[in-house]
């Protein structure tokens, strides 16, 4: 069975119910979930073999977040312990036309203070073959980012594949580094990417180009370039989303093999139940569509949009769904008809 | 005042709360319901007399399933007790393109062990002028097949209309007969059929032919074998359902009575709070419609149409809507203003 | 900083929860709420000082409403006690085609039994810059409308604006009055109306016209009505609702000011977690815009009409949303993006 | 089968939970109950006739309460219609040493405006066998009084056993009239009498004494005023309540049948659930008692201790135990063992 | 590491909140547990390698208890698949004098249908240091007890103790066996044997004696006999429960080890906050305290009556505390204070 | 009207419900309090001018924080912001032999990080008649402590009565400083000190004495050491707790004012709803009784006690209770009656 590991932070997500504002909440609810947490679910649900590696409190929260990997089915062997507390961020559920609001209280995580150094990268990747990490962990922290390097060199010397979703987040490096200072380094060993060209190329150092992700003819030439930077890219796929309103998007997709333009057909989601973790969902689409579908770009696209517009329906961070729902939608049963 | 006598199993309903998959849930919404009963819960809503006849276990979930009846107005009196438990159905409501999923526990339940002549029906059904069953019954044991085909047959000889709503379900039909060898005698002596035309010719043994409902020429003379099949067929009505999404269902109707058809305007039914028990409100709907308005099919049906519409917007397995609620409907009346 | 006092009643209101059915209900939601403390807590969340003036009943019930107004920052000082209770009204929250359903249990409350006489209405207004009442008020009780209409004419002695919102609730007014009764003379003193041109019609016993909105030419003569009747009309505004049912509202907005027309363009409100408070929610934007916005009618007119949309997707009376949050919509961020 | 036909108010009961006070409240726990309606509850619970008569509104929220007479078994064919309002009271459950607190909503009720002439009881009390009262009645208004006295007389006259739990409610009572205006002529009719001797002395008009129940002596003597002064009087009743805390009750009683006294053993109830009702429960266990043991007159106080115990663990206004339930807590079984 | 694996049933557990009876209840609190699974739980929180073995049904009920044994550091590995239905029970928790309820809905379930020869024992035990189970498996049927005995023969060819919980449930046992036809056979393997004389008499056919378990003489004679009639026996306890009400419990033990009898001094436990899987709680204590504390018997049986008193305050069926905690509390610390 | 001015922090306390643990919970309960600001909202419960000063984070959490405040009518304007974060603390509320279990999570917090020199106390005390602090702030960092010594400066300067609650968590004092480097120098202007005899010399650098507070001759001789040591010192008083379990506390109070010793009378209370804050309620009501009854110190402290018992039964961080109802237990009456 395929074995994916992924590198990353692990929050309590406190969210308010029923499109509530902060203001008005007596009760949160509560769940676990990071980004790269999330593909491992995904994966885990898919029927791979997924771990999750992080650094915990060692207190009742931390234990929490562990039991829900276990429930979840993730790995969590691996994980370290020690630093002050676990990241929380606050989630306020919009609706039409007012967006979900998010406010981090993630500094100071375990996962924050992490140093490199902590892991025995060789021992924890024995056996897997695909690594994931993503632009979330160098923009935390300095020494978050040093330790994902090294997990990075890690995996790249070892030799499996190694994907990264950039998932850019403006509220986070705020520590004194540009992404154009720290992701080019990281981003050298990657083989896949998840994220907008425009990201990418922020994240690379290059001015912005506002793609038009319709046009063939550019499309290629501006994917191109990152394959020029990244030497050992293979894929860069793009997640294409329309906010008709927070509570009705348009989800499609792109993919870009180096060769050939893939492009998915949009869905429409509406209504949104959660629609954080979807770019999360997409990500564990794309690499279980990677893996399993090898010589399939196209499908490994559509399952990847599919798992992200499932996700859309489903509360809390990470994509509860299973391969059959995941493939019934690919198949065109798209309609909701009750299963009985 | 119109009495209505309806034959069939009511079950305890376990729901997970806001979209939440099974494995989430900590909580599940109690309700009772079932398709026969939930038909008599519309007509006494809508003002007439109405009452179920069923088997309960006798234990506290069993009663609590009687008092639910009382609450709701229906009329219990005639109740056999016996047998093990109450059948269970858990549900998932699904959203946009996930569509609800129903898990049945419904095996072994005192309404599956019933036995032919343990009711008097001929006292059951003194006074009542109509008798509603369902093809559920028949297919969850051989037993019921035939406690059903009595209760038939003394209505038929009592010479009270009979209302049989097909209701296909291929995760029942489990014990070793297909409904070809029990529904065509059960049938016989049905006045109104509610479900489509293959439905219809499926549990008869005639092949499926894919009807189209739009064209006026092809459709009576598809329905017309089922009146040459059915000697007492008077009236057979169709819910036409388009499923956009889980959230978004558009309705419509059909309904011949042997000369003419009749059409309903397709109606818009979005979001959809629970579209469980959408076709017995139909069901409830055709049937006060041919008792009230014996002379104009037509608003007969638009009733069960409109209040089939209604019920989408209703939780739990029942229609709870008045009959000014209908009528509004029916007036055209459908953008929901609020009333103060 | 521009100082609101805003006079009127303030209720508890129970709503049932996702939907249900009043008889359905096992616990009701409990908020505070009512028209002229909406448009306070709309104003004091935008930044102005905003004081409610009311009558109580002394006990727990009107204790909590106080506890309720000084969370949302409204003054609350003059408020006057005495009387038997705080008038209630019952919520049934509908969907798509079944609209929400008000009852209203308001009757003796310890507004509707308020007499002139005992507020000093000198001493409440001092300070202020802008005093606003609704036609709800009038609507209650004999002696209400007295009160009203003292505090009215100090206001209008004082010189600050006074605004009124129409607010007609064909289910009041049963204490022996017409609108054309009472309304007239107090409408004398206003200079700003809100509400649509045949309400207005109705209460100054006018023949009603079936006013055409969208059309340029006739717009400003029937409008113009309004200003020969009420010699301090400064701004007439009317909020245009399309009700597509009762989960999508399309709001937009007109507004004469005696010399020009203005429009604000329609937005698609979708879903509703909440409609009732959307028309006090354009009031309170209105009245900002206006304070704020002095010589920009179309941007005071925008302004109300994207508070009033935003209203949509706040559960409760009143409109928890900030002055950034209305800007943001009315510089066409509607999409709903999540802020992260 | 016996039955008992009780008259009095219904209320809608909105309750704070988990011990929250009124302020913290954002839901309210809603239930209907009243304390002649409670009685009901009782009786149809051991398996007696039970029909409750009052007056309710015709709206939603007088409807529910309808539904859920139906639900607890007790029979509401004969209940009238009109009025204003169904009545409500707030209620704050306590703990430890802070009781809980009641706010009283229910003037202007459709049963306080209630007027004598509207219900024919003669048909009413047709098959009859015990009639129950209370003093909440004419302590709600004048023709409240003059509704429930010509109640009573149309029992009398028939010849059936009248009940009246004297119940005084010192926040009542607000119409003008002293309990000792009304209530001697209302209590001349009463063949049972529930309530402390001082309560039933200073009803009477009769200087308060102070008893000491455990005094064999003068008890009799006490009670035997009370049989001189009502000449139908066959038995009283009293329950003993010792409050530890509102959550630690201890309850006796005390029975009088005009020849011998009776005591039941004094019961721990810890810790309580809910307290309000617990004196109705008493008085349903008190008239199945008389009903049912005849002959028996300290079975039937041991019975109506038993019950008012129970009725502390029942969240709600009446006591949901079964007749074999009180029955094992009679026969020593107070140890709360699990059933299984 | 201690590695210990259970044999038995999980069941999906439906409660009633805050003291509700079943009719009262909207909703079901969820949880999934059972005897032997409880005592897995108990024996992973202390940090032994648990494993639970058993037959669910391939639906999302079944994997969804799959999930919470994951949560809960069970390993599930070698549960095997089929049969139809995960069995249900419904809880009704009781308070003060009115004891809980329990309506089983198990019969028919995966388990009841299990056959012996479908689980490799040999495999499933290698590495195993203990095997438990208990009498309830014997309860359901005779296959199920035939694959129970399986499972302890092949455990005793092994070597490994074997411990039951005889656990007697007068509900089950409904498939024409008695336990003294099935028992016997089952229980000659055993080890640690949990249970009261009487019932391990019952279960062997040896009259019934109501022994005085503070006789330090007779004591040790009438555990001799288990001793004479199950040669493996090494240890025999039996939790003491006191019941003064549901809601107050006085908890203490006995053990007897073929030489020593030793006492647990009694525990006051109040409030009960749910005393449903306490002796399970007992049980993994026991086995905890012999397998860590082999020469202190004294300190097992005390840690067993620790960790019973502790799950009275825990929700849902299996006992979330810690080693540190049931520590804490055999070294004095029972006076609940605030860690902070 | 008095005014109190209290300095302290506020955090968001998040608790698991109904006694559940943990990792059990899905929902958390959200409310603000701390030690300081409780007591404010005891005094303005009392009906006395409160104010409390703090420092939140210019974010939606401090927002709700400060709407909090306002509901409970305690002052707000002179609150400074900036920083990272709301400090916040998780609770998982015990029963019985189980306590209660704080995880906090407030390192970091915006009131941690405050400076001296930011706040204008010569202002912010201007017409204040009382100043409270506690051990809190100086045990959560270095520079709060200076931003504390700074304010108390002040008020010493001004000449106002200052308080101090010891307020030891062996959690806090993280920094590097011990209680007695950083705590004589701030107690030197105290008037008023809460706190046991050990915690007051530990804080002192005096070696511990394990008092016995019913022994009237060493009790005064312990208490004056203190008085030698804090020059300004006229009040010392001590909660005495006796916890039986986490659901039985046994509450009494010691006061010493330099002269006399006067003892309260011990409290039962059980059940505990809550027991958080219940030393900050006897904080507010000790405050409260130096300034309202100056020359009854036996009154003072009885008041402190009753409002520490009332405490246990209210939800949440501080005390909702009314000095009428303070002043009803003073009186005697905790027996929980109904009030009705």
């Amino acid at each position: 069975m395929n074995k994916v590991v992924a590198f990353g932070e692990i929050m309590l997500r406190l969210s308010t119910e029923r499109h509530l504002r902060f203001s008005q909440a007596k009760t949160f609810g509560s769940n676990y979930g990071g980004g790269e947490f999330n593909v491992c679910v995904s994966l885990a649900n898919y029927g791979l073999n997924a771990e999750f590696v992080t650094r915990l409190p060692e207190n009742e929260i931390g234990a929490s977040a562990v039991k829900e990997m276990r429930k979840m089915n993730v790995a969590s062997q691996n994980i370290i312990y020690g630093g002050e507390r676990l990241g929380i961020y606050f989630l306020e559920t919009g609706a039409g036309t007012r967006g979900s609001n998010v406010v981090y209280d993630r500094a100071h995580s375990s996962m924050a203070t992490i140093e490199k150094g902590l892991i025995d990268w060789e021992k924890v990747l024995e056996g897997a073959n695909w690594f994931h990490w993503s632009g979330i962990t160098p923009a935390i922290s300095q020494s978050a980012a040093e330790a994902c390097l090294e997990a990075i060199k890690v995996a790249h010397k070892i030799g499996i594949p190694i994907s990264c979703d950039l998932n850019y987040r403006s509220k986070l490096w705020q520590y004194g580094k540009a992404p154009s200072d720290v992701m080019p380094e990281m981003l050298q060993y990657s083989n896949v990417i998840l994220g907008d060209i425009d990201t990418a190329y922020f994240m690379l150092g290059i001015p912005k180009v506002n793609p038009n992700y319709q046009d063939e003819k550019s499309l290629p030439v501006l994917y191109s370039k990152l394959f020029e930077l990244i030497p050992n890219l293979k894929t860069v796929a793009t997640t294409l989303r329309y906010s008709v309103s927070a509570s009705h998007q348009r989800i499609g997709g792109v993919l870009f093999n180096g060769k050939a333009i893939y492009h998915a057909a949009v869905q429409e989601v509406t209504p949104v139940v959660d629609r954080v973790g979807s770019g999360d969902a997409f990500m564990g689409g794309l690499i279980y569509g990677l893996l399993e579908y090898p010589n399939n770009n196209q499908r490994a696209l559509d399952f990847a949009v599919a798992a992200c517009c499932l996700k859309h329906t489903i509360a809390g961070d990470y994509n509860l769904v299973t391969l059959k729902e995941v493939e019934n939608m690919l198949d065109g049963n798209s309609a909701g008809l009750v299963s009985r």
